[in-house]
């Protein structure tokens, strides 16, 4: 019998998500419980083997059955090895976490970064799913970066690679969280709008993005600057089309080094849609080098919203 | 009898070079005839075949012996279908190079870019012969870029990719000849360097670059801020560490996303040595991503001088 299913694990700062997907990337079942990042790495490891034994006995499924499990990670993964070098979250120096794992399971058990994972899912099941290459980037707290070649992850030749959101757009610019000055993280991050939209929201008290933040800037939020620019607030509209210049610029950059079939974003600020994509792809047109001469692809939002990384995670083991 | 016999034609905007070499790498000759880039392209074609034909002769190589024919060409290339999307040195738009080849050769032809060839021939026979993994930066009138992936050209999913010279590193900088501001060309290109030199010693009567440009700042070139900088002449030792900066910066971006086992430069400022680049090491060190955590690679001159491109372009070939 052939082994169809394979479990998919989203580690998280706050929780840990799994679920088990068949081959036609529907997922069967899915669980998730706190991660608790003070613990020690054995007791969110032993959690993250208990979700996947609880769904597989919801669903009746063996360990014949299992073709593996697949986990996707924040952090410096080294994939090739299985282990995480580095992840400031959890305090993790060297975890040797699919060592660990195969203390639960038998089966093969494949790590690579949480972005990486999530361009991954997209690309098998949501929206580059017509596509074998293509580039993600999250847009959250930080900015993850993920490079689908040839229907696989691209993690570079050493651990550490594809992390675009760690390139520089602005030399000495903004502080980054990775020590560097200006990176593309310090700009596009919904943490740098929020940044931004503070700024602006400070300087010019006429501004509406005060009054949706209640007058308190602590408020501020990734929406506030977009709800506030389209009701024609003009100081809200200049932190929009500011961020959406820098967004371009970055995204103009990998279609330089990649050519992918398509890029795609995730994050809140995908809720703004065709608002938020529209102007990126007038961008690119303009920014890539030779112009129409060269494949300058559609931007599109991600589609599988949470569910992305699992489903990628998942598809780390190949059937 | 094995073809063991490839041709490399490295096609540039003065010279046509063409090479045989063998399957060590070696090259049994070469030749090489003035480009003439005014002339119809279905000449200059004629003139690499030509070239070719030549040196086959002298070597007493039969058709049958030669597994193939690479090109290297400037310009974008569309490897995939063998033809130069557009080349602004040339003027040419839509040339099917393989296709006008095949005129004149019946084995295999293939054509990728400049720069992917050096990156290639120093893989194959140069600085990086130890190494699966490698980016090759050309720094001269603008900046190529050659990205190595498990000992292959990586082209990008479509046309266009690997320009890694046309990546913002400062957003709205230094206008760049693609049309775009702050690329990585503006700042680390020789005509970059040379323009910094230029705008330092203009300002500065007192710089020794003033003595040793005749007091012609046209007599600026890339080795002037050099010589004067070991001499002591402090206007142009900030001229120069600002030059290894950003190159530093730009090479961490590529590390960042490729991680690969090495990188290499090449041009003029190579006669720099260790004094170009044990700095860019130290760069490395301190810019890129998770620091120690990740791999962090050498940066070592390219040792193939002009042969790069025409050992590499013959290693498009697979024997």
């Amino acid at each position: 019998m052939p082994k169809m299913y394979r479990a998919g694990i989203d580690l998280g700062g706050t929780n840990i998500k799994a679920g088990i997907i068949d081959d036609d990337q529907n997922i069967l079942a899915q669980a998730s419980v706190p991660t608790r990042v003070e613990r020690d790495y054995t007791e969110i490891i032993r959690d993250m083997a208990g979700l996947v034994q609880k769904l597989m006995e919801e669903l009746s499924i063996t360990s014949d059955e299992l073709a593996g499990v697949g986990i996707g990670s924040p952090g410096l993964v080294d994939a090739a090895n299985g282990g995480i070098r580095y992840s400031n979250n959890f305090n993790w120096n060297d975890i040797p976490l699919v060592e660990e794992m195969h203390n639960y399971f038998q089966c093969d058990i494949r790590v690579s970064n949480d972005a990486n994972c999530a361009a991954l899912g997209e690309v098998k099941a949501g929206a580059a799913r017509d596509c074998d290459n293509a580039i993600l980037l999250t847009l959250g707290t930080g900015v993850g970066g993920g490079i689908i070649i040839d229907g696989k992850i691209f993690e570079g030749g050493h651990a550490g690679g594809a992390e675009l959101g760690h390139t520089v757009m602005i030399a000495d610019g903004e502080q980054c969280t990775c020590g560097r000055r200006g990176c593309v993280e310090a700009y596009v991050s919904a943490s740098a709008l929020i940044r931004d939209a503070k700024r602006a929201a400070g300087e010019n008290a006429e501004s509406l993005m005060n009054e949706l933040c209640k007058g308190d800037l602590n408020n501020m939020n990734g929406k506030i600057p977009f709800d506030a620019a389209w009701e024609g607030d003009q100081v809200a509209l200049a932190v929009v089309k500011n961020y959406q210049r820098y967004l371009g610029e970055a995204i103009a950059n990998y279609v330089n080094i990649f050519r992918p079939d398509v890029v795609l974003i995730s994050g809140g600020v995908c809720n703004q849609g065709d608002q938020l994509t529209e102007p990126l792809e007038e961008y690119l047109a303009a920014l890539c080098f030779g112009g129409e001469k060269g494949f300058v692809p559609p931007v599109r939002c991600a589609s599988l919203g949470n569910n992305a990384g699992l489903i990628g995670a998942a598809n780390l083991i190949i059937i």
